[in-house]
């Protein structure tokens, strides 16, 4: 996260417009103000987040930062940008059934620390306050789930999912039961929540529910269930 | 949500030491405390609910606001109390593809119209800026899932779900792709979404994930699913 020596200019396309330019100042300010962002998102959450305090802590001039991203908002929402401007694959274990699982560890993982977890659940918070946060939110997810159509390609071909499995309603199944209680629900989360989210995705996959429609209506009659519904 | 006949001591036990005495005022103090937070919460948000805006909008004087809740943190937490003091029962329509659909449509029913989405939204966004609404959170989506065992007992008794099921584990994972998109990562839902969270859900439940582990350690030994990890 606070990789100094990253250079997000090589990597990406310009996310903001006018908000890059030739050389590395401008990537360092960026990161700069994003490094800010993360920790005052961490410590004390959006709603107390100002200028002032991104300006204190990035080292970059208040005049600057409401010329560049104009607003709180807008620095929350670049943070975000970049955030999503990683390298990030997913798992490649050799099957469907550990990919999902390493997954959803990773999930886990990523916010067994309360260091960790404070910033990323602080982006999500933002999102409830923060239309243009909520924008940013929906791309890196939607950035980051299109990333695991590999996972699904590879079980495809591995004649493991059906052809023509909804990659990113796969994803997005894999990481919900772990999300819905981070985020909403405030449980705790587990290897072994993560297993059985991992568990459950593979068992519909299997049964073909992330099955993108083609032609036919989407019907119980893609399920295993014993029992119809008026039956 | 605003019908004032309504008597939540007839119905439910005392969620809160203190704040409720025999007969109806306190009940209807708690219930106009109640509306001026979902008022409060849906029009402006956590960050900008006001012991002021509450006693303006409920009628209630300050004093008394915080003397029985002490803070605009309490007032929130008892809303939601309040909120799952209500009837609700999960819907029974005969099978347990049926009642996983017609659970997961709730969801997306209930979210439709964004006046209905408002308030409930804003108690999650809420959560991420104070420890009491987090909790209340937890204890109104804890008891709320734990009313779906009567679903998971039905599907087991019909033969449509293993013995030992988790219901609680089913009831957040039909929930789960849907809350996800609606708090996390800010898509649309729809019937199709509803559909698909619950016949995966199915699926999971069929081939026996949310199955408690009992003696025996979980493994993808309980799947069907073609490659074993290291196979």
């Amino acid at each position: 996260m606070n990789n100094s020596t990253e250079d997000p200019d090589s990597a990406t396309p310009a996310p903001t417009p006018g908000s890059r330019r030739p050389g590395g100042r401008t990537a360092r300010t960026r990161a700069a103000v994003r490094d800010a962002v993360l920790t005052g998102l961490a410590e004390h959450g959006y709603p107390s987040l100002t200028v002032e305090y991104l300006a204190e802590h990035s080292g970059v001039h208040k005049t600057t930062l409401y010329r560049r991203w104009g607003s709180v908002e807008g620095m929350v929402a670049d943070a975000l940008d970049l955030a999503g401007e990683d390298e990030w694959t997913p798992p490649d274990t050799g099957s469907l059934a550990g990919d999902l699982r390493a997954l959803a560890r990773e999930v886990v993982e990523g916010f067994r620390d309360p260091a960790d977890a404070a910033a990323p659940t602080a982006f999500v918070g933002a999102a409830f306050q923060s239309a243009r946060a909520a924008d940013a939110l929906r791309s890196f997810y939607g950035e980051r789930f299109s990333r695991c159509e590999a996972v699904v390609a590879r079980a495809v071909d591995r004649g493991e999912a059906p052809l023509g499995t909804d990659a990113g309603a796969v994803a997005r199944a894999v990481s919900a039961p772990l999300f819905l209680r981070l985020f909403v629900t405030r449980e705790p989360v587990d290897e072994r929540l993560a297993d059985q989210a991992a568990d459950a995705t593979l068992a519909a996959v299997t049964a073909g529910v992330f099955t993108e429609p083609t032609g036919r209506s989407r019907t119980a009659g893609n399920l295993p269930a014993p029992t119809p519904r008026e039956g």
